[in-house]
């Protein structure tokens, strides 16, 4: 065993603990406090597991896991950057590049690498894995404001309009029978 | 689309939702609180992700993703049995098993069914992928004590005997050549 290339790899698992520091707009089902990006990055994983079904392409599960443990790690770096935010997408991606470098840099090159590619992948949104799992992490925190009854469109004062243009494209991208579904409920909850 | 099905897949990914507020004892390595286990699962898989070439045998590193991703779920319903609680192993199990039952239970058969066996097969560790699973998930607590400076160790008065014996044949079973590693670090931590 080589332990120069351990010591790497512990280092990357080490430096991003602190993932779990970093704080989300949405909130926990339960609403006892707002959600953090490693334990969202978690639930995304699950969702991939069990519903890649209703992927518009045929997708890899496996990749599209392994994207979406992955696909927050920046945030380290840059903090998460909200849907209803306002900020600037260029900024955003400049700083987001800067991050990846840094953090999968860390790494053993040949790691590094495939880590690095994968999250350009993801960023990327044009090959069927990455369309999905982008329209995943639209569909999680939609489906959190379902369920709190508002969530961040009530605290950010959202309209009908700005959900179906925020979070439509990209899920219908991804996974449109998805959509489909989300529209009907999204209809509901702005009727109320 | 059949939408029953669609439903109970988000019901157990609403239900599922709750391991973000099931407390671990482990610090976060910051140490401003204490780790959940949805996060602690994603650093897991991870862990898993980076450091499948450290096995004792041939893994599918996707598998044993797969394990780590769900095998706190049952959690949800028991809580977190401490590594060094002194709780009754056979009560536990015998808890364990009524959740997995009950959370899995909530999925559509043919994927439910999937995810007991995938948990079975982890809890029973026979097999490399769940034998390297185990192994992750005692030396992803480990290493939080070493990097912490103690972490529950010291909490809890443990030894240097009982570190040994309560993380080294599990680790040494699924990843014998991290665990070489790790009696190098723990022997250094308790000759400070």
């Amino acid at each position: 065993m080589e332990l120069a290339r351990l010591e790497k790899q512990l280092g990357f698992l080490r430096e991003i603990d602190r993932l779990k520091t970093v704080v989300r707009q949405s909130p926990l089902l339960d609403r006892s406090r707002r959600e953090n990006s490693a334990e969202h990055s978690w639930h995304l994983a699950m969702y991939a597991l069990l519903l890649s079904e209703y992927a518009n392409g045929t997708v890899d599960s496996n990749r599209v896991i392994r994207m979406l443990l992955l696909h927050d790690i920046v945030e380290i770096d840059v903090g998460d950057f909200p849907i209803h935010g306002g900020s600037s997408a260029a900024v955003q991606a400049e700083q987001e590049v800067k991050a990846a470098e840094r953090l999968f840099g860390m790494l053993p090159e040949n790691q590094g690498d495939q880590f690095l590619a994968l999250w350009q992948e993801f960023e990327r949104a044009e090959t069927e894995d990455a369309k999905f799992a982008k329209a995943l992490d639209r569909f999680q925190p939609l489906l959190i404001n379902i369920f709190t009854g508002g969530g961040t469109w009530t605290e950010n004062g959202v309209s009908l309009e700005q959900v179906l243009s925020r979070y439509g494209p990209v899920i219908q991208k991804g996974a449109p029978q998805l959509w489909t579904a989300c529209e009907q409920w999204v209809a509901r909850h702005f009727a109320r």
